[in-house]
């Protein structure tokens, strides 16, 4: 089958459907729009000397890492049934010292057997109830990943963990811009309410057409761009703190859990 | 094609497609789990000489009947493009001095051109964000319909307008009583939350295996009955107060707007 046509079964799947898919080595891909309804997140697998550090920059910064739940080494998933973090994403990066040395699908099982894996709301869980109330949400439909940008602002640190907050930009229609603030709002376990909306340069970004991750996504006349914490944070933070030996999702290819959006909301 | 065949397609449509399918008669059954996340409305059309004091009512009584919108004679829709309450029903009944005299689809076009509709959220609405949500309705697949009680409470009186509040009821896993009252009650213009929960005596309810209207929905183990206040309240009030010339849907064969539940969340 072709990547569109096992999107098209996937989108209306469930998410054990899409770990399932993962694990066969059928989906590769993003997933974004996939498992339509259901909480997709983002993973941060940490040694045990760095992560209770983490776990404490989690709790200070809950707008770009809000937590789902924390699996300890041996652990079972609780918002995923039989799901693994070493096995349910279609692609991680691994960081030592601060550095990207590989990224792929293997990393998960050869290197993420011992550590305590972080999983983080993503904020293709709203692009849910987003896309359900009428907003437009560009390149959903074909999964193409949202512009991401590393801003000026900094997280609030915890033990060897800082950095800069991450961000994703979705243009949305003037007249929909409060609808989408108000319903993102609702879903703090996926970011919640958008952090800006208007001027990128207000969050120290130089030129909006050119992200730091993922695809640009033009401004047209009567839209605003719309900002909300981005679970890539999580990333640029174990990156820039050097810590010896990190594991994330690879930007947009998602653990999907077995929790509904609907249920989550505030 | 099978009606199970036009169901599957039907889900998945959007609000405008159930309407044509609805005037091409190719759909002439209950509209329950139709275009999926689209908000349905029942709908009471009454001659100018009641339609003041019914408008009025629903003022007073906006849990059974909250007003999507009111359409004058020649009117417009508002809430579906190109929608006609004298033709996108699969089937109205004919109500002359309290007396039910007829049902058919044909009535909408043959005696609704003159009368003023009013469009009413129905609870087919709520079900998909409870659906959506992981709360198990019963029934909802297959698009049976839910039992359907004349209650023992009346009504705020309006004018002309008097008659007794009328429940659906749906079973309900006890662990998940908060979450569907929750959220139910994020869509006023759903009837909202729930009015009562548990025994069926308190509303005048003498046997809940019996329901007035619709069908039976057994009470199993560890479920506990949810009563919401039903459009069908209209009907029943319309029948009680004798009025020459009401038209109403038919007990489950809704009006699929072109709102999509989530954009109407509280």
């Amino acid at each position: 089958m072709q990547r569109d046509e096992i999107r098209r079964t996937l989108e209306r799947a469930n998410g054990a459907d899409v770990r399932n898919a993962v694990r066969n080595g059928e989906w590769t891909w993003p997933t974004r729009g996939l498992a339509r309804g259901y909480v997709q997140t983002a993973v941060v697998g940490l040694p045990s000397d760095t992560a209770s550090d983490f776990l404490l920059f989690c709790q200070r910064n809950p707008a770009p890492c809000p937590l789902v739940e924390v699996v300890e080494p041996g652990g079972s998933m609780r918002s995923a049934r039989g799901g693994d973090p070493c096995t349910d994403l279609p692609s991680y990066n691994l960081y030592r010292n601060g550095e990207l040395v590989e990224q792929g699908y293997e990393i998960g099982a050869k290197f993420g057997r011992d550590v305590t894996w972080f999983v983080i709301g993503c904020s293709y869980s709203f692009e849910f109830i987003l896309d359900e109330a009428g907003v437009e949400l560009k390149g959903m439909s074909e999964g193409r990943g949202n512009p991401i940008f590393i801003t000026a602002r900094q997280c609030v640190p915890a033990g060897v963990f800082s950095g800069p907050l991450v961000v994703s930009m979705r243009p949305v229609a003037e007249g929909q811009v409060g609808l989408a603030s108000c319903l993102s709002a609702k879903l703090p376990i996926a970011h919640g309410m958008p952090i800006h909306v208007g001027n990128p340069g207000a969050l120290g970004i130089a030129d909006v057409a050119r992200p730091d991750f993922g695809s640009p996504s033009p401004i047209a006349d009567g839209e605003l761009p719309m900002f909300w914490a981005c679970s890539v944070t999580a990333q640029v933070v174990a990156q820039a703190s050097r810590v010896p030996l990190a594991i994330t999702h690879k930007a947009g290819h998602m653990l999907v859990t077995d929790l509904k959006v609907l249920s989550m909301m505030a």
